[in-house]
C-alpha cells in the first residue's frame, strides 16, 4: 500500500446549477475500489461546486460600467466579464497587459477574482463560490469522508504556470505546525507551516491533469491531519496587513 | 493500482559534504517494494543534494559586511546568516518584520535567498545547489528514472504556510501547456499551463511532512509527463521584466 495514494472519481457527468452535488459525489465515490470512505480526502475542483450553487452569471446579462468598459478597452477583454470580475473583487492589486490581478471578497489574490469563462456552457461564466468553506463543511457532512478540499488553479507572481490550491477546506489541517518538531540535531526547525490543504490540492491536480477531465479526485493516506471539526483554508489566507507585495 | 503513488525512501542516512548521493539514493530506492524504476519520478528535498555537493557554509568563517551588519541589526538576525544570504541573492525584494524577500542569482524569488539553519551540523547554514538543473540531471543520468525533481519549501505572498516546489528537474516536462485542450463544450481552454513539476514536489512533501523525515520520495503514475530530455525547472521561472510584484 503506498503512503499517499491518488485516484480521479471516475464518471461525474456534467453538473448544473441545482444538481445535488453531494448525491453525485457519493455514487461516483462507491464506484471507487476500495469505495470513496472516512479514510479518505475528496478534493473537488471549485467549478462543480460553483455550478452546483448557480454561482454563475450569464454575460448577455452583464452591464458594464464605466470603469469595467475601461479596463476592457485597455487590456482587450470583454467588458462584461471585467464586470463581473470587479463584482467580485475587493481591490484590484494590479491590472497589466490583460492580466487582472484581484483581492477577492474572501481574501484570495488570484487573476479574474477566480471568474472562468472555460468549460461552461454558452456564454456564462464561473464565480468562486460565496463561501468555499462552508461548501467544504457541507460535502464533508453529506458524504462521510475524512475530510473535504475544494480546489481552484492559481497562477504565482514569480513563476510560471498554474497549480491547484485549496480554496476551502472541511476536516483536514489546512496549516500544520512542525515548529514543534526537532530536527536531527535537536534545533528547533524554524518557519516550517506547511500548507498541507494546498498540498493536497496540487497533488490531486496531477490526477486530474491528465486529460481525465474529472472534477473529483480521493486522496488516500492523509489521516494524520483529520481535524475531525471544522478547519477552514480560510487561515490560509494572509491578511493584507501582513502582505509585503500589495 | 492507484492512479498515483508516492512512497519515501526509506533508510536514507545523513548526508554529508562530498558523499556519494546517486549511490545513497539507489541503495534506498532499491528497498522499495517494487524497487525504483524507470517509471518512476524521485523527487529529492535539496538539503541532501546541496549538502552532497558541498554547498554549506560555516558561519564562524563569515565576515559580516556593512549591509549585512545594518539589515541585521534592523531585523534581528545574525549578520552573519544575513551576509550568507546577501552573498546569494541577485536583488533583495524586500525586508520587513525579519523577513528578506530574495531574488537569487537563479532568478527565484524566496525568503532567505533558499540559504536554511535547520537540520545542519553545529553552525552550517546549507546554500540552494549552485545550478539545481544540472544537480536533477546528474541524478537523472545515474539512477536510470523516469525524472528527478530537487524542490525546496518556499512561501508564498498572500498565503500562509509553506509548500514544496521545484528548484531543478530532469525528465519531467516542468510545465503542460494544456491549451490545446478542448473543453466539454468545445472551447480552447485559457491560460492553463500546469507547472506538473511545482505539482509533483507538493505532492511528495505530504508524504514526508508526516514525521517521516525522509528527503527522497518516489511518485509512480507521472509518466504521462515524462519528456525523456533536457527540461530543466529554470523554464518556471517568470524573468523580471514579466513581473507585477518587484
Amino acid at each position: 500500500v503506498p503512503a499517499l495514494a491518488l485516484d480521479a472519481l471516475p464518471g461525474l457527468p456534467e453538473v448544473r446549477p441545482g444538481d445535488d452535488l453531494a448525491g453525485l459525489l457519493a455514487a461516483a465515490g462507491a464506484r471507487l475500489d476500495p469505495p470513496l470512505g472516512p479514510a479518505d480526502v475528496l478534493a473537488v475542483a471549485h467549478k462543480v461546486v460553483s455550478k452546483a450553487e448557480g454561482r454563475v452569471r450569464t454575460l448577455a446579462d452583464v452591464e458594464p460600467g464605466e470603469r469595467a468598459r475601461a479596463l476592457a478597452a485597455e487590456h482587450g477583454k470583454d467588458a462584461r466579464h471585467v464586470q463581473v470580475i470587479l463584482d467580485e473583487t475587493s481591490e484590484l492589486l494590479r491590472a497589466d497587459r490583460g492580466r487582472l490581478i484581484c483581492r477577492t471578497r474572501h481574501g484570495f489574490v488570484c487573476a479574474n477574482a477566480g471568474v472562468d469563462q472555460s468549460n461552461t456552457g454558452a456564454a456564462d461564466v464561473v464565480l468562486l463560490p460565496l463561501d468555499p468553506d462552508a461548501s467544504a463543511r457541507a460535502l464533508f457532512a453529506a458524504l462521510g469522508v475524512g475530510a473535504v478540499v475544494i480546489t481552484d488553479s492559481w497562477g504565482r507572481a514569480w513563476r510560471h504556470g498554474q497549480i491547484e490550491v485549496a480554496i476551502g477546506c472541511a476536516g483536514l489541517a489546512p496549516l500544520v505546525d512542525l515548529r514543534a518538531a526537532r530536527d536531527r540535531d535537536g534545533r528547533a526547525l524554524a518557519a516550517t507551516m506547511i500548507a498541507v490543504a494546498d498540498e493536497a490540492a496540487a497533488a490531486a491536480d496531477l490526477v486530474r491533469s491528465k486529460g481525465s477531465g474529472e472534477p473529483a479526485v480521493r486522496v488516500r493516506g492523509l489521516s494524520a491531519y483529520f481535524s475531525g471539526d471544522v478547519n477552514g483554508a480560510a487561515a490560509l489566507v494572509r491578511p493584507p496587513e501582513e502582505d509585503l507585495f500589495r
